[in-house]
């Protein structure tokens, strides 16, 4: 029933020489791996408006879109930069791997975790401002703009436990639609303003800001241009992603870059000048794009149809994180980094441990943040931007360690990349600080720490677990110690001849324990043992305190047993198993308790021999016949 | 940590050899046993006046108390039915022993499920009356009532795990400070009224009672003696806990009822007649008992002693159930109706488990009807008289059946006993039925089909487990089958080879098992293995689906382990033991999938082989010091 429901949520199994079949096109897969950058364009434009008008007004729109195209300038130089990282690193894996490589593990981890947050804040961010998108157009939603945020969140998350394939197909028609919607907003807004038909109206809420107290300072500019930077971010998707494109990957993966540049720097540019002469004033319960919007096409289809796309694709943008994020975690999971489990693909090719964490992490940032767009932006950027430094940093020394051909113009331009995400952070930092980037600050330490002990934890376990090549050969593999076996017996019978039986064909040192709870219990069973025809010995201990644990222990630590020093003890627990699940609560785990004590005492293994009751053995038979059908279907039981 | 705490709590464990230290004297155990019938006092008197007052006003105080005297006398015909109880069963158990063992066992679980009904109203309704008698003293409590009677059901359970001596002790004084302050309140209150200070006013309350509908029917007479009926429940008490007594126990018992007749003859009646001749009028915020007590002392010292000590008794009444509950459960647990857990003692020599059932059965009660006396009294009291009668049904049967000395004159007794009981379960479910009685009549057969259900699974278990006695001597102990080891193995590490020395010490077929998840990388386990110097073949199976189970499994299933039918299968699973929580999900559990795998196949016994890492070894020693340390002061794990 449950693994019904399963496949039909998560879909059926799929082998893992599927995995080849898994690669993007270029068509598919930029939708999939740049919605984030492009998506920006439905918030970066209205964050920048949210520093400078409450401050400047009017004069906000001489400003801005300077503002703009300096983001603009930033992003075409990482887009250079990120091409070449794409050509030297073509398994994937973007600032982590690069920072890795090229210097001390440590500039890794920091970008590493610098993405983790990033990826956490794209899925928030896109999805908060996704939900904005859908109250802008039905006002009635603005009070559930939580709960909507949070099924998108799930619904997102399911999708992608589905395949990267089926994910990109679902996705990518509404990409397109979105950027084809925002070209033709601008063509037909610039058409509209040029023939004079936009009547630029003073807006009232932009008329009640004084006019008189307009300083436009150099730290207001510098926030502004903080605020925009959110629509760079998602650059480096692609290069995390290589390996996700059909061969030759990195010559599909330049393409897409190059595309990528030119629709953020059409629809950004675009419509942070529609901003400009329409007069756009941000309002929480009405997006800057769904103004522009109605004062081009007016409250038509066409609105609703906007509104349909820039929602989608952020929830596209959402659906970046979860392809980049699981991905970027399998690569540091290989370098024990984080669990290992993170490196594992599920039944379906992808990386289902990755993709929960994340949705967790964004879940818990919509709901404490409110599904607020305006109150995650601060923390948003720092992270990337980070990593941004970090690979290009990284990528000035790979071209200086390898020289290649032309390896001091490959430097120079990822130099340039470096020294201008270095300066976007510092201005970041200061500017966005008590806005809540001191937060980021704060948990990308704290998750180097914890990497840096999970990789304390398997390198020690390694270490002791870790046989030399050469000395195999020498290893003496066959028993040098005694083999003890103690049975807890409860009372004599048909689970007891099963385990003196399985006792004795593995050892000739085996002993029954009993511990005796009512006075004058233990006689009746020392005469039927009697009876019995065997050399197992039963031994039997008196508690005063109602209990076999206790007694069990003390005798293992005693040598009553005869053990040597270096012997081996293993405890035969005969269990029973019921088929009902209300049955066990009417028997007392006391095995339960003996396996958990067990286990505090070193060379004690613990050997469990079922005994079946009837209706159980029924009940395995028509579970066997079950697992052979669904077999059939390329079921498995789950592994991590 | 934990453990220290629980001991605060709960008390050092005791040993089972003091069990007889815990015996009670008639003078300690009275109180324990009987403040149940004695704290009625409390709320029956009111509860008849509920019925009354309504409908006929002021001729209430006419028809009262003869109401309360034919409950009086029915009490008295029931001390005498249960001193006959004690006698012939000195082993305790009450109703549901003597029906068990003189009728079907059908009526024995109607006896059984209608005490265990019982046990539960007792403490809800005391508790809820507790709490009232609390509110009158001090009426901002009101609304708080509920947390109040929760606080307080949580007290008494806590306090009964700590064993029943303590409890005695603890509860004793306060009954008999609750008695006297009854005989003082009977005495004054009939002195001032002879000389003439009580002035009979009339209650303005009562006097917006119409005078003129005054129609006394039968039915209205037999719905106030249904409720006064809660005065009588309780008796059973003392017949349910004989052993608990001091020896001569059943002689100490027979004391013991016929002072409980004496104390609630002269408490039920004298508050009865006070309540008449001071014409109280039942109000929800002010008990019958606080309106006397005011009119006869005042609002002074001895209106707060007399609540106080009412609130105690009342909690001491809760007490009697969780006494006489857990009791009453391990008798029927012997029979095996219910779950053998609640036989066993815990570390104070009491039954936990049945105390805790009995705590949040109550609970729900108490929150359900949201501490309102009022509205559980129609739940009372039909089961207690259903066993009542079915007990003295059966003693009827049992003297017909011995024949004693004198046998004909103990049934007629007994018989008078039988019939009085069952009229007056007719009479309470005919007159309550409406009113909730009807709960109790679905609950009681619910409660028997689960006993049932309970009796089949264990007599299926123990027929299925049996050996018969004179057989023993003829079964075959010496392994007839092969014993073959399978040994699932990731890499060739130290775990590995531990594994394979201990798989070797127990059987010469053995083989590791691996599974290939990726490609190519079992080669570099086979040239490995190729280098140890064992004689163990190592299995590679190659999948598709990323994960080791199902591979597992299919090689079990199939013959090519070469295992004949009857053969046994071991599963040894190498495992390594992490000293932090944390640590165990930085590795994939497979051996847990395994482990759960397998218990649905048939003859696989699973050990689990443990590893200890460097930093377990340490925690280990700690441990052993602790838990010698601990062993000083008897502490043991727990058991159930």
């Amino acid at each position: 029933m449950l693994n019904r429901l399963r496949r039909i949520v998560f879909g059926r199994a799929l082998e893992s020489y599927r995995l080849a079949d898994e690669k993007l096109s270029v068509f598919w897969g930029l939708p999939v791996l740049s919605s984030d950058a492009i998506s920006s364009v439905a918030y970066a434009v209205e964050e920048m408006l949210w520093i400078l008008v409450p401050v400047i007004g009017a004069a906000s729109f001489l400003w801005m879109p300077r503002v703009a195209g300096s983001i603009i300038l930033l992003m075409i130089v990482l887009i250079f930069s990120y091409r070449q990282v794409v050509e030297a690193y073509p398994g994937g894996g973007g600032a982590y791997v690069v920072a890795h490589e090229n210097m001390k593990p440590v500039y890794g981890l920091i970008a590493g975790s610098s993405l983790m947050v990033d990826y956490t804040l794209t899925v928030a961010v896109s999805i908060c401002s996704g939900t904005a998108a859908i109250t802008s157009a039905v006002p009635g939603l603005y009070d559930y703009r939580v709960v909507i945020a949070v099924i998108m969140i799930i619904l997102v998350a399911v999708a992608n436990t589905r395949g990267i394939r089926e994910s990109s197909r679902v996705f990518s028609i509404p990409t397109y639609a979105f950027v084809l919607s925002v070209i033709a907003l601008i063509i037909v807004g610039l058409a509209k303003h040029a023939s004079g038909a936009n009547l630029s109206m003073p807006d009232p809420a932009l008329s009640s800001v004084s006019f008189g107290t307009e300083v436009v300072t150099i730290f207001l500019l510098m926030k502004a241009f903080s605020s925009g930077c959110a629509a760079v971010t998602g650059v480096e998707a692609i290069s995390n992603a290589v390996p996700n494109f059909k061969d030759p990957a990195p010559h599909n993966a330049k393409i897409a870059y190059a595309l990528l540049g030119i629709a953020v720097t059409i629809c950004f540019g675009g419509v942070a000048y529609l901003a400009r002469i329409y007069h756009a004033v941000p309002n929480p319960e009405f997006t800057v794009i769904a103004q522009i919007t109605v004062d081009i096409f007016g409250r038509g289809a066409m609105f609703y149809f906007m509104q349909a796309t820039t929602a989608i694709i952020l929830i596209m943008a959402a659906n970046t994180a979860f392809a980049g994020f699981p991905s970027l975690l399998s690569v540091i999971a290989k370098d024990r980094y984080v669990p290992r489990q993170f490196a594992m693909r599920g039944h379906r090719l992808n990386f289902n441990n990755g993709i929960s964490i994340l949705a967790i992490a964004a879940l818990v940032l919509v709901i404490v943040f409110q599904a607020d767009t305006h109150l995650l932006i601060p923390l948003y950027a720092i992270g990337v931007f980070s990593s941004f430094t970090l690979s290009q940093t990284g990528m000035v020394k790979h071209w200086m360690k390898l020289r290649p051909r032309g390896w001091k113009h490959r430097a120079f331009i990822n130099g340039i990349g470096a020294v201008v995400t270095g300066m976007t952070v510092a201005v970041l930092a200061v500017t966005k600080f008590m806005d809540g980037a001191w937060m980021v600050l704060v948990i990308i330490p704290v998750l180097i720490m914890i990497m840096r002990g999970i990789k304390r934890h398997y390198v020690m376990i390694a270490r002791q677990l870790d046989v030399p090549n050469k000395t195999l050969s020498e290893i003496d593999l066959m028993p040098q110690y005694k083999h003890h076996v103690i049975i807890p017996v409860d009372s004599l019978n048909a689970m007891t001849l099963k385990a003196l039986r399985y006792a004795r064909s593995m050892s000739d040192s085996v002993v029954a324990f009993h511990v005796e709870t009512e006075p004058g219990e233990a006689e009746k069973l020392k005469d039927k043992w009697k009876k019995l025809n065997t050399d197992v010995t039963l031994v039997v201990r008196h508690t005063e305190f109602r209990e076999v644990v206790g007694p069990l222990v003390q005798y293992i630590e005693s040598k009553e047993h005869a053990s040597q020093p270096g012997d081996i003890i293993t405890i035969l627990l005969p269990q029973f198993f019921v088929t009902k699940w209300w049955q066990n609560a009417l028997h007392n785990n006391t095995s339960l308790f003996i396996a958990n004590a067990m286990f505090s005492h070193r060379n004690v293994v613990l050997s469990v021999l079922p005994f079946y009751l009837e209706d159980y053995q029924e009940k395995i038979k028509q579970k066997e016949i079950d697992l052979q059908n669904e077999a059939g279907e390329h079921w498995q039981p789950p592994l991590t």
